[in-house]
């Protein structure tokens, strides 16, 4: 039998000074940038709600807004890509928020790409591989 | 006499069927990551227009808009601390960027330190200061 492992979710300690930094829009939304803490590759862009940064940090693993389904989010559920934060980081303005990850399975695009940043302007060369080690 | 040496700007190829990847908000604007093409670190998140995008791609440099002065910010040319790209990319659903660029000078946060993400959760520890090459 072999077993394969599995990354641990670690939470992070959930303090009110740190949240009461973060600036929601209009929409109670902020951006979340999720950068792979191995390979450091900026995977995705995505929105949290106050809720779910707090159950992002609670749990350990991202939890996201679905503007288009209009529902909580945890990032993986489904697709079995889940990511294991690392650490989270708030920016010096508090309207964007940057987790470095551990990311399950393949990557982080819904389309099987390993980041959503795989089309570079000015060529056709698409990278939608994970990188080896930095 | 000493010379520093100083960035050269490099055009990106301005291809319109990549600009109409691009999808704005109801404002006009799309989400900009820039990230640091040495030490691969997020160094911040601003907007652009469709505009400021092609600026940047044309000339090289990271233009935004600015939603509080509610005017072009090309960046560095009051700070000095200018972003030359090196390459830009589109995620899978055409709503934000990503810009890797040489950091100009001590890094890109307003606040002086090198990063925006500067503050973490669950700790007091801000890291402030450009890491060494990984």
């Amino acid at each position: 039998m072999t077993l394969m492992s599995s990354p641990v979710a670690t939470p992070v300690e959930v303090r009110e000074t740190d949240l009461d930094r973060v600036k929601y829009n209009a929409d109670g939304l902020v951006a979340a940038i999720v950068q792979d803490v191995d390979t450091r590759a900026v995977l995705m862009m995505a929105w949290m709600n106050a809720e779910t940064l707090r159950m992002s940090l609670q749990q350990g693993r991202t939890v996201f807004w679905s503007r288009s389904r209009n529902e909580v989010w945890r990032k993986g559920d489904t697709s079995g890509d889940r990511q294991f934060i690392r650490s989270a980081h708030v920016d010096c303005d508090g309207d964007t928020l940057l987790f470095l990850v551990e990311q399950e399975g393949a990557g982080a695009c819904h389309t099987g790409s390993y980041t959503c940043f795989f089309r570079p302007f000015g060529s056709d060369e698409e990278t939608t591989q994970r990188p080896g080690p930095t």
